[in-house]
């Protein structure tokens, strides 16, 4: 035996391996956000995991505690502090500051990034996640917050989902700043109502009451704060379009809270139906201000951030997940390895006319090639010998039905495509 | 004028951000790819671009080097050491070695990672790049070596390259080997002459033999190694593969040394012909050992890396590249922003027959927004005012011949598919 100390073979704390089989999965998801932003005009960017630091602490001091706690930040040998980007929208927000001048405004981008995020405490969550990231840069207008949630249910749909399945919650950060003044609520009171407002389904009736009254300082004010959140028959804007495009799935939640600062109006989540995952599965909203980070001409912005985790549970959940690994279509099994040179020249004939082909060259016998062969889920095999290449006349049988065709190869080229 | 200090918009040295119009390109490299590789019957993996660092100090002290001066590597909070990967190889080595006894080789993968570079001193070089990564595991017959090579090979063709342009190089590290013993050299000299021959076309003639002479000890010696290497008469088995396959433009090279130390067979590089850009765009080899990191039972293995500015340069440098941004085939032009949600209504009936459309839903005059969307290259516009919305007779122009097509919604859906 031997006593070498061997690596072991388990990805980076946090981090996933993809297989061709989760692959498979990952590349449809992408395919249907690609797909679905395309359909609305949104044009594709990408930029490097790598950014400056300063990009996310720029927004405040609450931004510099979770730079410096919950990223992968560090110091290269230049002195330069960089961080592996924990969300997209910094990043797109310079990228159009950067060529602000050039653009044809309105602007629709989408980028399909990976995040990273770095948490000490929470056991089994994930460091790294993909997440689609759909933006309408220059425009205030509320006909981009309804576009850009109508993509977001589009996607939904495209992936098979119906209206029951999930749920739109819409909130305005800059109507509840007016709600919120009108009952005499301070400025500086309204972002803790926010953070408390997020806990709400997490925590008691009568703990909910306490910390509001604690926040605001007087007990019927408390109440009035809460009839008003209570009080959801209001119509924004933003829903009424939605309406206008058969959207109905949706709801006012003046709960709804969103972590990042940097939302100036509509945000919005959108939620699993099945009471067994309630959770947000992606959200959004507009903020007004971030490129004012990068010049002192700000460009408004709405966008969303949509994760491949979440998505996949739902997915999954919902039996909307039909794993569909892509095979050859054709795979060639040389009956010997001296053959196996023969089985490449094969192989090139078939692909030349568009058919993908996998040779085998393996050492094992014939039937534990033609059974590898049938595990993968090739469509057919073609067995070569020395008789096929002498008389360059091949068999190939259909694994599916278990029927065999012989010819030429352009015989069996003709048989394969129709 | 304000005095606030803004962020650079500059990406983080070294790294790229990719406009819609350099992703459009970007994507049309990574499609061949797949496309390629996918027509041999290779299937897509993927993993995260941290790794343990372990993994790139294992292979020898060399690497112990390469890990701390050339890859951007750090401790995390857990005080893990935790490295962006700088190649694939070792990654799909140490996947491959996890899954071993469930896979039926031979496998074939693929994978297009981006790949981190810390070189402190080269200017303007790039810290991260993309890589085309292909691999056959399981198998060493000569035939995995070819059909590798022909791959490489077929990506040239499908991005519309001709023999002339580019020109295979193969050497093999075993028969260097047996070669160098069989003149009285060194296990200890070869890797040294490896070194030297990798410089060989930078020196003079009159260094290069002085260098050699050097690492021999004995001119005579040294003579009868640079015959030999000169000597390029012989035919390895992998040349007479490419052969059989209609592969001609290739070189056998004994020159040829490749960078990473772990090749054990075959190695090629392919080079531009063109002597403005006479550098190898890609390359690999066999490498036998490498999953013996991670058990003890090794996989035999031979891959490639392929990367996007190299290849980019190329198609570039021979005319190759069509620049061809995808865009919406159709925006609908609202005439007043308080017609955006029609603008939507009409664009949504549009999508649901499959063609993409972007509405304009900026503030600027028609005449502005007409010009906007000609110079985003959109196939078709719609301009939707109140009599278009009262009527439901719309008007839908052609961009490219200025022709118009006036009808219902159905009609004019029916005539943008034809």
């Amino acid at each position: 035996m031997s006593k070498k100390q061997f690596l072991s073979t388990d990805p980076y704390k946090g981090v996933r391996d993809f297989y061709p089989e989760d692959m498979a999965i990952q590349r449809y998801l992408f395919d249907v956000w690609s797909m679905t932003a395309e359909s609305f005009g949104f044009e594709r960017y990408d930029a490097s995991v790598l950014e400056p630091s300063d990009m996310y602490r720029a927004k405040g001091a609450q931004n510099e505690e979770m730079v410096n706690d919950q990223t992968y930040t560090f110091t290269d040998r230049g002195d330069r502090e960089v961080t592996l980007r924990p969300e997209m929208t910094p990043t797109v927000a310079r990228m159009i500051a950067h060529k602000q001048r050039e653009l044809a405004f309105p602007v629709r981008w989408y980028s399909i990034p990976n995040l990273f995020r770095y948490e000490r405490t929470q056991r089994g969550r994930l460091r790294e996640h993909w997440q689609l990231n759909c933006d309408i840069f220059g425009s205030t207008d509320v006909s981009a917050d309804v576009e850009l949630i109508a993509l977001a249910y589009q996607i939904f749909i495209n992936f098979g989902a119906d209206e029951s399945m999930f749920e739109i919650h819409v909130n305005d950060r800059a109507l509840m700043t007016r709600l919120y003044r009108a009952l005499g609520v301070s400025d500086e009171q309204i972002p803790e109502i926010t953070r408390l407002n997020d806990r709400r389904n997490k925590i008691s009736d009568e703990v909910y009451r306490a910390e509001l009254t604690k926040i605001i300082g007087d007990e019927t004010k408390a109440e009035e704060v809460i009839l008003m959140l209570d009080n959801s028959d209001e119509q924004t804007d933003v829903m009424i379009g939605l309406h206008e495009l058969g959207i109905t799935n949706v709801v006012f939640d003046k709960s709804l809270a969103r972590g990042f600062d940097y939302y100036t109006g509509t945000i919005f989540e959108i939620f699993d139906t099945d009471p067994e995952n309630n959770r947000a599965m992606m959200g959004g909203g507009r903020y007004d201000n971030l490129t004012g980070l990068f010049s002192d001409e700000a460009v408004p912005g709405v966008g969303f951030g949509f994760g491949d985790v979440t998505l996949r549970n739902f997915l999954e959940s919902h039996n909307l997940l039909t794993s569909d690994i892509t095979s050859p279509t054709l795979t060639v099994i040389p009956t010997d390895v001296s053959l196996n040179i023969e089985g490449q020249k094969v192989a090139q004939q078939f692909r030349a006319a568009g058919i993908s082909v996998a040779t085998d060259i393996g050492t094992k016998k014939l039937q534990k090639k033609l059974k590898s062969a049938s595990d993968t889920f090739v469509d057919y095999v073609l067995v070569l010998g020395d008789d096929e290449i002498t008389s360059q006349k091949y068999t190939v049988k259909n694994l599916a039905d278990g029927t065999e065709e012989s010819g030429s190869i352009e015989d069996l080229i003709t048989k394969i495509q129709n």
